[in-house]
């Protein structure tokens, strides 16, 4: 097979790098250590559709990053995007919101498990922060507990003394404590008691570079309770998971029930939403919050999103992700196999994370997902991937073909490993 | 003239307010204090075209609201949404950036007189955010210096203690100063040597509830002087005011150089995008902050931004939209005059605030405003308003016509003012 060519991306990228800061900032580009090495990854997009997407040299990918999350149902899926459209002839972003807001709103609250309100904004970040901020509305007390390797967005607070930009206090009310330490976590808590506003986590511990983990048996149970005995709000950041692990919530999934729960990115298939449910008990606190954004209340994204939750309803759209994410996965570990590597599969099988585990550098690693690359299976080195809905028994078997090219040349290089 | 009843909006809230803190929270809805009385105001919008929106049961209104800012060209403007679903039909939120991009960041940094470079995200928050972050990443210090009374988004930061929600470190390193009150400034310099990262300030004072203010003759260039002595960065905040005083940036209206300037609202016609625009000095510490958002780089509002700043330029849109502001609260005072009311018109005319000066309590004017919005001139109470390309003469005349009507009915009840 012929490997990619990237002329125009790179044409695209000079360009770029002189009115834009670093070229491509954030999770998209290369700035962040994903795209190792970054010769072998296209760095803008032609088009997309289902699946796939197009770069600007014609090259087509299989594309398991999905934009990082939105992607869930496929590329310009055309009932979401004739839902979108169909509000766009109404309106958009007016003065007064669109009814279509209430509806999406009560669909929500019928969907997700735990939600008696919905509170939309537009970054996953919009959420996190408004979760910490209605917790501490609510409790009158300022600390947050965080998993030490967690994300939730951008905003300083989520962020480490030391990065750019930060000050010692946007982060002086942070305590971090250890994934599925629930000793750890108890502690902390009796450390600090009354002064824990609130427990902030993902559903499950799915950070970049290393293994991701589910809870253990019970975890979440013994934290649900901790936090209601200590009156500590627990708020589940469901931004990356959420819809791809059970459309009611990962919370639901996992057995408890969060105070909070954030979504995005699948929420709404790529239009531009993210929502924060709570219990009834934490709404006059949210409601108190000052807290708003000249696009939240837009209503093409509200669209999108009615149609997009119903779809994924309709088709069991976790379950089925599931299912191809272990189809795919079960096969690369296979093929893997025969070439002697042990490619080391975690998370939930919808958002995947991998690495070959023969070599603790990633290198061996990065190199060969950059040859899948290189021959139009889109993986990053050290991020979750993602499935969608539109991936077919084709698209799996042309990624298995691909991988099996990829691993025969990372072999053919180290034939000395496994 | 029949007023207007508003059932079914009514009857949408109620549903609201069952799933969604506050029924509509934010600046959109009732809860901040710009619709008083709210019996007088709209909730919920059923359709939008031009200068119009219509609410859901019925009643036209010329809306001088425009989403507060978004509506630059009307709603629904046809070669930006035509823009726009062109680049849908490529790709939206996809993996990778679409090239689009590029050529709005190159058609931004030839537009906007200080910029070298551009960074998009969502909010006007975003980029607020990222203004003092990147300060502080440039300056290694902490500190900021905010004018008294102005509005940079809902980040913690933004905010003062004893809202809900906000600790004390959120807010430890703002510094607040007078608008216009160069010696306070100074001062406040002075007694801070060496660690102020930043002066973040809209290009003239905008404060709801109270007239806004131009800059003293000579009050920004003594400002700029001031930060470049002393190594501050200069951070103009032209969310609300970004394009209706000049495509180049209100930083160029007012005859100085800001070293960041942050945009949103106007910069796309509604479709959800801001920038934060910088100086090559600045360029490093920008690309130093991690900072990132699951929609920042989509592709959609890129082609809507591009199509509405060309459009922007072709009709010389600013000075357009303050020509129409003058001839429309010219007529307004005239007007008020016959009834003996004195209608105080401040700021911007492309954005201007109004106030009936008989009555210091505001009470008279809500009044007023009430008046005018139940009879389809949407006004609010306390926020500047804004006017849109899309306003004709009709509608201005329209406008002074329902003016008349409003007056003529507060007088009814208020003989004895004026």
């Amino acid at each position: 097979m012929e490997t990619y060519k990237y002329t125009k991306s790179r044409e695209y990228f000079n360009r770029a790098l002189k009115v834009i800061p670093a070229g491509i900032y954030g999770h998209l580009g290369p700035a962040e250590g994903c795209f190792i090495p970054v010769a072998a990854f296209p760095f803008f997009s032609q088009k997309a559709q289902g699946a796939y997407f197009w770069d600007v040299d014609g090259n087509r990918f299989i594309d398991y990053m999905c934009a990082y999350g939105p992607n869930v149902l496929g590329y310009n899926d055309a009932d979401v995007d004739a839902a979108a459209l169909k509000q766009l002839e109404m309106g958009n972003c007016v003065t007064s919101p669109s009814p279509i807001m209430v509806e999406l709103a009560e669909l929500l609250v019928d969907t997700v498990a735990m939600a008696d309100w919905v509170f939309f904004a537009k970054n996953g970040g919009d959420v996190t922060s408004l979760a910490l901020m209605t917790a501490r509305a609510a409790t009158g007390r300022s600390k947050v507990i965080l998993i030490k390797g967690g994300y939730h967005g951008v905003a300083p607070w989520t962020q480490k003394l030391g990065y750019p930009g930060i000050t010692e206090a946007d982060v002086i009310n942070n305590i971090y404590v250890e994934w599925n330490n629930y000793n750890q976590l108890e502690a902390a808590v009796k450390e600090n008691t009354g002064q824990i506003a609130c427990l902030m986590a993902t559903p499950y511990h799915h950070p970049v570079f290393e293994d991701n983990k589910l809870p253990d048996v019970g975890y979440w149970q013994k934290v649900r309770k901790l936090c209601t005995d200590q009156g500590i709000v627990l708020a589940i950041d469901d931004v990356r998971c959420g819809f791809r692990l059970d459309v009611a919530g990962s919370d639901n999934y996992f057995g408890f029930k969060a105070d909070l729960i954030c979504f995005c990115k699948a929420l709404a298939n790529g239009w531009n939403l993210s929502a924060l449910c709570g219990i009834d008990a934490l709404k006059e606190a949210v409601s108190s919050v000052m807290y708003t954004g000249s696009y939240w209340l837009s209503a093409m994204p509200f669209a999108a999103a009615i149609a997009t939750l119903s779809k994924l309803k309709k088709l069991n759209g976790p379950q089925v992700m599931q299912a191809t994410g272990k189809q795919l996965t079960a096969g690369l570990q296979k093929i893997a196999a025969n070439y002697g590597f042990d490619l080391a599969i975690s998370g939930v099988p919808s958002l995947f994370y991998m690495r070959i585990a023969n070599d603790d550098s990633l290198l061996l690693h990065q190199e060969w997902v950059a040859e899948c690359v290189k021959r139009g299976i889109f993986f990053t080195n050290h991020h979750n991937q993602f499935i969608n809905l539109a991936l077919t028994n084709e698209d799996i078997e042309f990624t298995h073909q691909v991988a099996d090219e990829a691993f025969q040349a990372v072999k053919k290089r180290h034939p000395e490993v496994g």
